[in-house]
């Protein structure tokens, strides 16, 4: 692997697509772990992958940070109870009401905050374009926006860029890349309802189902359904 | 007055530049004030100049946000001997260690995030360029990069901006645009110690008697002393 040239920060909410970033990042550089939490309903279980894929990895480096001022402001239905999530409909258009307004831009903000004083360099997301449901702040062009403002607000020289290595992957990809990598995904939690037995209807384990199934590779996760999206 | 043709969110500290904010943002628009603690010494007392500036001016939606998370990722460095090197550095560099790194970007986060659920348009913040101890992102040109990556990251139509009335200002120009425009000056609150009756020896009294003694009218705030700063 040669000598690790520096530090990265990766952004682990503990489902597949963060798992293969660290994976991908570990390949080149000292891992730091960044996990947000913000009142999700699964937090718990969401923290349980981040933790067990940072075991994993044997990273030291972590930071859990509760952000549930989302939640104060509500507007999703990941965050807020009245609001019913709505059952996978993988070809509908527009943005799903689990969408939690600018939330990457409040998590990078967090990371490049701790990379100026763990003078990071890197920080990985796993945020993909294509299965991202439409939501604005998951796109290339974002990334490439916020890129130029972290240069704007940050130290001279601090150089922290925020990295996409799966921002043309789909999730087919993903499974493909994860396995390809030795990425642990038998760790990750991707089910927005469940947290012992994943649901397998929500949009999050529909998408993560159909990547399986495009790849031709069983999911080692459980689920209590385990419809073909294909 | 005329038709108020939208709603602005104003970042209100409790402080004498964000008092004047409000002030200019009231001009035109309908009011929403966010407030942000993150732990500080006179949070309690920051938080009742904000209630009052907001009862001055009926705003009745209100966001109270904690981010002590920022307090978090300061305080791990203390713990990290790598870190702490770079901290004396900091200091002789002329920024003081009280600095959050990209704490603005952070803020602003939170304020786009409750814009698109609020659906307001503008986010007042009273930052001032020559202030700002050279934090870069107290900067003209970092809030103009933060709105191209607002503008990529929020829905399409969304239409949000930061907006800096105060960005070329000094302490004494904010002094006399607040008694132009009748802000509530008596209701901020700017010392960093004092809860009751401000020291007027921390730097933020410093600053604000400086202003008002350039301005050449008497602060209607008590002091314990009150220097000639000029």
């Amino acid at each position: 692997m040669g000598l690790k040239k520096g530090t990265a920060i990766v952004l682990v909410s503990g489902g597949m697509d963060s798992c293969l970033c660290a994976a991908i990042a570990s390949k080149k550089f000292n891992l730091a772990f960044l996990h947000v939490s913000y009142g999700q309903r699964t937090q718990k279980r969401e923290l349980k992958a981040f933790n067990d894929i940072a075991e994993f990895y044997g990273v030291k480096s972590k930071l859990v940070v509760d952000i549930s001022h989302l939640k104060q402001i509500g507007g999703s239905s990941l965050t807020d109870k009245r609001i019913e999530i709505k059952k996978a409909k993988l070809k509908s258009s527009g943005i799903p009401n689990t969408y939690v307004p600018f939330r990457n831009a409040n998590i990078l903000a967090i990371a490049v905050s701790w990379a100026e004083v763990i003078s990071a360099e890197k920080i990985f997301i796993g945020a993909m374009e294509e299965d991202s449901s439409g939501y604005p702040d998951c796109k290339a062009e974002f990334f490439k926006s916020f890129n130029e403002m972290i240069s704007k607000g940050t130290k001279p020289g601090s150089k922290i860029n925020v990295v996409t290595p799966l921002i043309s992957f789909n999730k087919k990809q993903v499974v493909e890349n994860s396995i390809k990598l030795n990425a642990p995904i038998h760790l990750s939690w991707s089910c927005y309802t469940e947290t012992q037995i994943a649901c397998g209807e929500c949009d999050s384990c529909a998408l993560r189902l159909r990547g399986f199934q495009l790849a031709g590779v069983n999911d080692p996760l459980r689920y209590k359904k385990n419809p073909n999206y294909v």
